[in-house]
């Protein structure tokens, strides 16, 4: 095993400056107006016609000479013969004479002779004859021919982002093709032997996992204007990798690969490069994402992110977005855009490096931006959707404090939550939740969602023990104890027959409030934890014990009746536990939690009823 | 010809109501993760599969006993035999017993027997043995399966608008497909005899025009979230019309169609709706956009738009993007946002129905943003793109302050233009705005771009008469004459010659600097405007003269020696014209006005070389 480290960091500059030095262009490209939406004009448009191309009728009425009207008024109106009718797309076939008139409708062209129109408000139509009830001077209600863009002028300008409007300029000016900024193609590379795409049956014994990155970073890549061009690559063999990359660089603009270019065992793609191109960074001073890769691959800009999702996203947000989309409109990097925030609560960090904090954003009382940093790491999938974008905190800086104003650098233009609610995974709220739009639940263990609720950060938190802060808005009792196969086939009866040994247990982790409540019951019926076997096989989800069960790897597992009953299993009832949801004082002017409130109000009892052994409790 | 009229106008609210009862909604479809990007979840997303799926290891090294690195340290390391070695994607193929290690990558399964994993950082490699230099607890460096998120745990919001990193989340979970609102399908129907396709040949003696609201309304529908389907209807029919739309309402979930809908001659939709389904509202008190019709037509929603294209997308913007947003995602119809901006002049309105003022947008020398009224009517199509969102002036208000704060509601979410220029329509300073991205340049009257200067909107204006605002920021001279037919076949040797009868002369219009020297220039010669014929047949556009010419239109025209080189004609020179561009003191701090500066420094003295008949001028 040979292993690269990364003695030689670049800084963050140096590694913006050798990205924009890649000069990845898409060149310019013809495009139908309605397919450039939202692409960039290269260059600028002039009008090669006038518009309207001909004197216009701008009301409808009569096309008359003016002069004809000369004295007209309401008591003295002139009575003038109407020798034709004009609609819009009509060729005039008559020449207004002296004293004639023709009738013409909006849109309609100012037929030869006449030099304008009186309003048909100020008329009185007759048979074959019209009664002008007003003067009228030369020029009144026509729109002169080019007054609205005349052939030669400046219509549009380059680098504007062509939106509907622009589209409908395009289209007055008949143009049937305009050059636009062509969005740069980006290869998106997935490559190792673990990766299955989304469909396949996965096999979690050998390893196998669901392509993350390949989808986040092509999305992300279209979303920052680029066009995503995916590849995937399983096989571990150096020329199979090779043969993928080189059919990648002859196709597009820039490669993109994650992870395998940290120290470790993945070091094909930076042989290969060493190889088959150039290497202009390797290792970057930030955090996350120091093994950045920078350089050119069969020549064709390259660039390798680390592996981590929120990791790969951050960097290829922070130091990829731009240089995209410098090549077609530095807007549309920006429209994720930056948002203000009040930091929750102080972030310490160990610098010397750059780091790209992750941070979630919660709407206060006020409207304004609460961030909070992740409560996972950049290796976990859930950051993705748990935060919204980083903070910068510069290599000296060492503490953020709580209540000082950040800039976040958002991930992408997504909304941010309606409503955040932090604490115990109960199946009854998730469904209250379910009625409302966009909201965020973050999991947290009872102790850690009453600090959060005393930091100001959720709208609600739902805990097992009532927590200090906040106003009581709600709560229910749920019925816990043993899931067990359809049967009770071990023959389980209470909790004392866990520990006789020949039973495998499936525990839950002591974030979930309910293992308090086992842990009691245990102590209280004089069980001996460490007898259970199985005890200390802690379980991440409310569900996860019953899921053993039902996968055959466990005898009886801590959990809800209510899931017992979802997935079909059986269940020996121990005890039932109370829940409080908790609002936080300052957001009750929030619509959300007005919204949650309503929804309680209206739908808790019929929730509660249709919940296995759940049951509300008065307040 | 019957006349309807607008008796019994709807409120603004009743017309929102009576869009929003007809309940526009696209229902739910499944779609790929990929597919489903900006797209918004119809129900929640519940994880079906541990995320991990197994134990992983969570760094390189060797996964061990931990209870057998017990008091490991860099002094005393305790070696330990590498039975095998473990990538991602390997099926573990070996027990961890006592005393033994596998060697494992990031990623890898954490092969049974084993409960921990040294960093290799803390090992030091030998022949088939590794020495483990620390103590390791169960579970370091190993993420258990289900940590990152647990079957049974709530993935993903109802509501959510999927991003990139939802995306990513999705494919983690290995979903196909998704459940997410379809976007309503929303028929664009253009309908006239007028209307002709770009890339179809125009005749404007016939009063066609291209079709512009079918462009710029389908590219709102999709900006707005729905998707747009064409319909183009040329035939004046009402037959054919029927057919168009029934088929039309057969394939969509909303039909649109613009003009037709005013009193006057083209009633022929108000008729189909009567006998072919129900009109809801007829005629709102809104300015503009009195016509707007709702109904519903052979059991598909309706809204009739009114005909001018900044009315349309107005009426579109004010009240059907709503409807179609509430379907999908609220914020997506929401992205384009209001702004808060200062007025910049006062405006009257003589009141009584609701008003959407169309205004542009320009950002001030401190970033805030200035907003200022239209030069131009609502049936101007450059008012599409010299314009960025409507002000809401109630019925009852008839005055808008100068400087007061208000809410634009943007059309859609294209960045607005980095510098703002106002002035005389002149070539060369175009070519240096070339030079700068997304530039917006209003062609005013020399008196009028003074007034906007002194008024504080603009960065720049161009003038022939010095204004007294602002500081002189460039100048330069362009040569003048009469643009003739190549070999000046009607011998035309001097302004005199204009007046001598039997030569049709091309004006430029007032608005134009130009026109002000060449009518000074009559007077110093004593020539009698009056005699010259066409004189007062002004054009809109400082080409349009010399164009008239090249068409055979007239034998001389107002114009620039550049224009004249430019178009291959023939030029008599008369005069030179001082033209000077005034910087608006408040903005020397824009970053696009410092550009502007350097490209006049830079690329001026080169430009002006590259036009006919320009020179530079000592500042």
């Amino acid at each position: 095993m040979t292993r690269r480290e990364f003695r030689d960091l670049s800084t963050p500059r140096e590694a913006t400056e050798a990205i924009d030095a890649l000069d990845v262009g898409g060149g310019v490209e013809e495009q139908s107006p309605v397919e450039a939406r939202g692409l960039v004009l290269a260059e600028r448009i002039d009008a090669e016609i006038d518009v309207p191309g001909f004197d216009r009728a701008a009301m409808d009425g009569y096309a008359v000479r003016a002069a004809d009207t000369f004295g007209a008024s309401e008591g003295e109106p002139v009575t003038l013969p109407v020798i034709a009718s004009l609609k819009p797309g009509n060729a005039p076939d008559a020449t207004v004479g002296e004293g004639e008139a023709v009738q013409v409708a909006t849109g309609a062209v100012l037929p030869p002779g006449a030099d304008a129109v009186v309003p048909v408000e100020r008329t009185v139509e007759g048979e074959d004859s019209v009664e002008v009830r007003t003067a009228v001077a030369p020029g009144d209600s026509v729109m002169p021919r080019g007054a609205d863009l005349a052939a030669g002028d400046r219509a549009l300008a380059p680098g504007t982002r062509l939106g509907p409007r622009h589209v409908g300029l395009l289209a007055a000016l008949g143009r049937e093709t305009v050059p636009v900024r062509r969005p740069p193609r980006v290869a998106v590379v997935s490559t190792g032997e673990e990766l299955l795409q989304p469909g396949a049956k996965l096999d979690p014994s050998a390893g196998q996992i669901y392509d993350v990155n390949g989808h986040s970073i092509a999305a992300a890549v279209e979303a920052a204007g680029g066009k995503a061009v995916r590849y995937v690559e399983t096989s571990d063999d150096a020329a199979a990798l090779r043969e993928t990359l080189s059919a990648a660089a002859a196709e597009t603009d820039l490669l993109l690969t994650s992870g395998s270019t940290s120290a470790g065992t993945g070091d094909v793609l930076v042989e290969l490069l060493e190889e088959h191109g150039e290497r202009l960074v390797h290792g970057v001073a930030v955090k996350p994402g120091r093994p950045l890769l920078v350089g050119r691959l069969f020549d064709t800009p390259y660039v390798g992110l680390p592996g981590y999702p929120v990791s790969a996203l951050s960097v290829f947000r922070t130091f990829v977005a731009p240089a995209l989309g410098e090549g077609i409109d530095q807007s549309a990097t920006d429209a994720a855009g930056e948002t203000e925030a009040t930091l929750a609560t102080r972030v310490r960090y160990d610098g010397g490096r750059l780091r790209l904090l992750a941070v979630g954003l919660v709407t206060d009382g006020d409207g304004d931006r609460v961030a909070y940093a992740s409560t996972k790491g950049s290796g976990a999938t859930t950051t993705l959707v748990e935060t919204d974008g980083v903070v910068r905190m510069a290599p000296e800086t060492s503490v953020l404090a709580a209540g000082s104003t950040v800039a976040v650098e958002r991930f992408d233009d997504a909304p941010i939550p309606t409503l955040l609610g932090v604490g115990d995974p109960d199946p009854a709220f998730w469904r209250l939740l379910d009625g409302l739009d966009r909201t965020r639940y973050l999991r947290l263990a009872d102790a850690d969602a009453g600090r959060w609720l005393a930091d100001g950060i959720p709208d609600v938190a739902v805990t097992g023990e009532p927590t200090p802060d906040g106003e009581e808005l709600a709560g229910w009792r749920r019925e816990w104890g043993l899931v067990v196969p359809q049967g009770n086939p071990a023959g389980l009866s209470d909790l004392g027959d866990l520990a006789d040994g020949g039973r495998q247990f499936a525990n839950l982790d002591v974030s979930i409030s309910l293992r308090d409540a086992f842990d009691e019951r245990l102590e209280a019926q004089d069980v001996d934890p460490d007898a259970i076997d199985g005890y200390h096989r802690a379980l991440p989800g409310i569900e996860s014990p019953a899921r053993s069960v039902a996968a055959g790897r466990a005898d009886a597992g801590l959990g809800l009746r209510a899931t017992a009953t979802d997935l079909d299993l059986g269940f020996l009832p121990v005890g039932s536990q109370r829940l409080t949801v908790t609002l936080n004082r300052d957001r009750t002017g929030k619509a959300s939690v007005q919204g949650l409130r309503s929804r309680l109000d209206e739908s808790l009892d019929g929730l509660l009823s249709e919940e296995a052994g759940y049951e509300s409790v008065d307040q």
